[in-house]
């Protein structure tokens, strides 16, 4: 599937905290860029969310807020 | 401030469009890896956003969805 | 790709409202449940989003708030 | 309360899987259209959210990403 | 319609910026708080948002982030 | 860091709620007016949040929906 969002920044799964609901994701996109996702821990089990996997961190525009120093 | 959202990503604007209510606005965080976001207008002009400024890319971890090829 | 979204309704698109940064994209997804949708004009010419086209309409289940009536 | 929201689909609570701090709601919106939505237990708790009641998906049109095959 | 967002907060209209497809709506939930809106124009006309008017600004607790200074 | 969420609102932690993955926050922005986040866990010790910490509720504009009674 193609989608709408924006932002589909490829990583690799570097560690998994399962919730009982949720799980964090953290996911390396390049040396020392990280991006932390939560999502249900039924779509991680789906799929197969787990260190060293390929993945993409998709993001709206609309949800990604600006900041600067000062 | 410091804020609560995981994920805050340094980079550099590339390009801005401006439309009547909201701009988007292309940040590169290193080379070939760019962030898009739409931001209000006023929230653009406010904070000075403009070509070659350095700024951050926040986004809550909720709001960041997992992908995978396949 | 397959993503972590719990929410991938396949549906319709009905109408395109373009504005000058945002699209507002009208999907059936089956006779009378219809689900609106805005993303950047970019997106919307990038994958040709028009009128009878298949689409989903992909939502993350912490954006998806339930009311009752009462 | 008439909101704003663009979505607010009626559909008939599935099931519920409730953790420690949210909870996660399948609604059934018509024969085979599923939608799930992650709420605080708190909410889900104050109404009364079980499986057989009616209820809305209610959903932002800025938070619909849209996906097409290829 | 009750709803499960945990933030619903009453204030009045202090003014609405029209855009091509969405709207900006200052909301004033007391002296000198002032919440801002982005809202599609449909759904601004819909529920006749003016100057004046009552409004509940309805936010889900995920898409609350939370800043500290320092 | 200043950012580009149109709202900061500043209040007082009043009661926090900790899940094994996200904790529930609840701020004052003032008497009588409450609004509740949800952020990881991880960042609720990152920053230190407690009741009594002074603490600003930051949302961006297109996650505000607005409800009118009737």
């Amino acid at each position: 599937m193609k989608i709408s969002a924006r932002n589909q920044l490829r990583g690799k799964v570097k560690k998994v905290n399962t919730g009982s609901v949720n799980s964090e994701v953290i996911v390396e996109l390049a040396p020392g860029i990280e991006i932390t996702s939560i999502i249900t821990k039924a779509s991680a089990e789906d799929m197969d969310i787990k260190p060293g996997n390929e993945v993409y961190a998709v993001i709206k525009a609309s949800n990604v807020i600006l900041g600067v120093d000062h």
